[in-house]
């Protein structure tokens, strides 16, 4: 299936116009017609080659929502023009303890992801969202729920999943106590996704300018990570903090901020931590831990409870041409929202 | 009751008879006559004033056996002539959460240290085990049961219990493929504990200079931590990693050997610790936590535990007037046993 989108040919992050070909049809793939695709801090890093070398020319994107155009003989649970998204991962080795039990993300012989992972028959590179087509085996898709506006539901399946799991995990409830450091894509979908689970929710910041916008998506409100008195007060209060910092940070000033056998979860960085205290977590039997995405089946739920319980990612929809200017704008610091390419200016032709 | 010990005078470390009064009992104090008193490397750090500024002159000690020698009016647990012990605290709030469910060691108005700590009632420096006797109230008495060589149990109340709790917390039983970093004081405890709970235990050294003590001691084997294919080769085998190393380390090397969900326990060291890789925790939802000593209640139950499983530290008694040699030898570095004072040889008059 011959296809468009945007690809970096090096590791300047440099998004242009890029023709390829999709694989023709499996008997267990669906071909998708992408209809929006977000924009993930990580596309730029990942293409940057932050991460690692990378191989060009390569189509980023892992935050699908589009429609089924056709599907394989074998395909059970897609038709023609249903609602579909795709996330972070497009396959895995299906018969691991991790993916038997709905954990692909942590697949023994490692997930495929979205892009610029090696295909396990063919062994092409994947090519991620930042393209009008997709084809992905069944499994792999997600139903996009009717409740769900369709140009706004993309980043749920990065920024939403990444959050969600970790308040899974932890058994975040009514009552719960969560922190959230950063009010960035990961940040805003962990404070709503909380707040709809009952829990009492504060936005952890290094000044207040982002208080109002806390309350708005539902937090109790800020704590201010520069004032020690505050932070001081605030000591022993945290079941679990969701830490969305995607830099090389200290977890020290947080860690005292748990309760006993409280968790700060690590969920935006991935590279170097600084230096930390060991003495918070031994006084208190505090845990530091990381959480990777979630699997297919927790996906599909963070879908439908954000469907349930009305919630969006903050979304700014903007061309696939306007993809340079978004990186540019990203790359200087966090943005509280997510931008959303409308794919329907993309055209094969 | 006048009784004499060892102190330090000044953060020198250097211990010198002292002849000071315990107080007179309160209704539900015991007076113990001190047996065996076991030196532990934080004793060697609290006098030093490693961890800060103390109260001089300062007797340590928090591995306390002895023989019940008075009681108060009030006790109802404990008769003269009882086997019992002491550990690292003599007091708590007894009126928090923490407390109402046996963690003492987290009470929320901060426990009662055997030693440098404030008595809740007199306001006086509590003193420690390196004396003749004690009096402590009877919630913080334990009982040391029969099955126990009274020469031999006095490290089971901080060394043992400091590595029971986490085995514990983290649920190790049979099968449990647990992990433990260095083979000092601490972690054979950890060893023999792990084994009798049945777990599968591999010791992390840096050489394999300690493979046969390590089998000795009931583990399957060692895993030679600058070994960098053999550590590759170990990644993710472990569901619980108990991390003794008491000075400033960097995790990052042993949390790829967590499976899934693992969790590295911090029991050694309450400083620094070095930068660290955040990837392993976020690949695979792996944990760093810290755990501090363990409860009364829990702290009765490694006593038992190790006498219904024949478990004793390694001891080399010695005497009292010998305390500064071990000093010596402990600064140099980690020793694969504990010091156990007998005290018979000091005397009151």
């Amino acid at each position: 299936m011959k296809t468009v989108g945007y690809a970096a040919h090096s590791a300047d992050a440099h998004m242009v116009p890029y023709h390829f070909e999709r694989r023709a049809l499996r008997p267990n793939d669906v071909a998708i017609e992408i209809l929006y695709s977000g924009i993930c801090h990580s596309d730029l890093h990942t293409v940057n080659g932050d991460w690692g070398p990378q191989p060009y020319p390569l189509v980023p994107g892992h935050e699908i929502v589009g429609r089924v155009l056709e599907v394989g003989s074998a395909v059970k649970h897609y038709k023609v023009g249903d609602q579909v998204g795709v996330g972070c991962m497009v396959d895995s080795c299906q018969d691991c303890d991790q993916c038997h039990h709905g954990e692909e993300q942590y697949c023994r012989h490692g997930m495929t992801g979205t892009y610029g992972s090696k295909d396990r028959i063919d062994g092409e590179i994947t090519q991620g969202g930042y393209s009008k087509h997709i084809v992905v085996r069944e499994e792999f898709v997600l139903r996009i729920p009717d409740g769900l506006d369709m140009s706004r539901a993309a980043p749920i399946l990065c920024a939403g999943i990444t959050t969600f799991s970790p308040l899974r995990t932890w058994k975040v409830g009514p009552g719960s106590r969560v922190g959230v450091i950063g009010l960035g894509g990961l940040g805003h979908m962990a404070v709503k996704l909380a707040v709809a689970m009952g829990a009492e929710v504060t936005v952890l910041s290094r000044s207040d300018k982002k208080a109002e916008e806390a309350r708005t998506l539902g937090a109790n409100g800020i704590l201010v990570s520069s004032d020690k008195s505050a932070m001081k007060a605030a000591s022993a209060s945290f079941d679990l903090i969701i830490d969305t910092v995607p830099v090389k940070h200290d977890v020290s000033p947080y860690s005292p901020l748990l309760d006993v056998d409280g968790t700060l979860v690590i969920v935006g960085q991935l590279g170097a931590m600084d230096e930390f205290v060991a003495a918070p977590l031994v006084m208190g039997r505090r845990r530091v831990a990381g959480s990777l995405i979630g699997g297919i089946k927790e996906t599909q739920e963070v879908l439908d409870f954000c469907a349930e319980h009305d919630i969006h990612p903050i979304c700014e929809i903007i061309r696939p041409d306007q993809v340079n200017d978004a990186y540019a704008v990203m790359s200087k610091g966090d943005i509280a929202h997510r931008y959303v390419m409308d794919m329907s200016s993309l055209s094969v032709e």
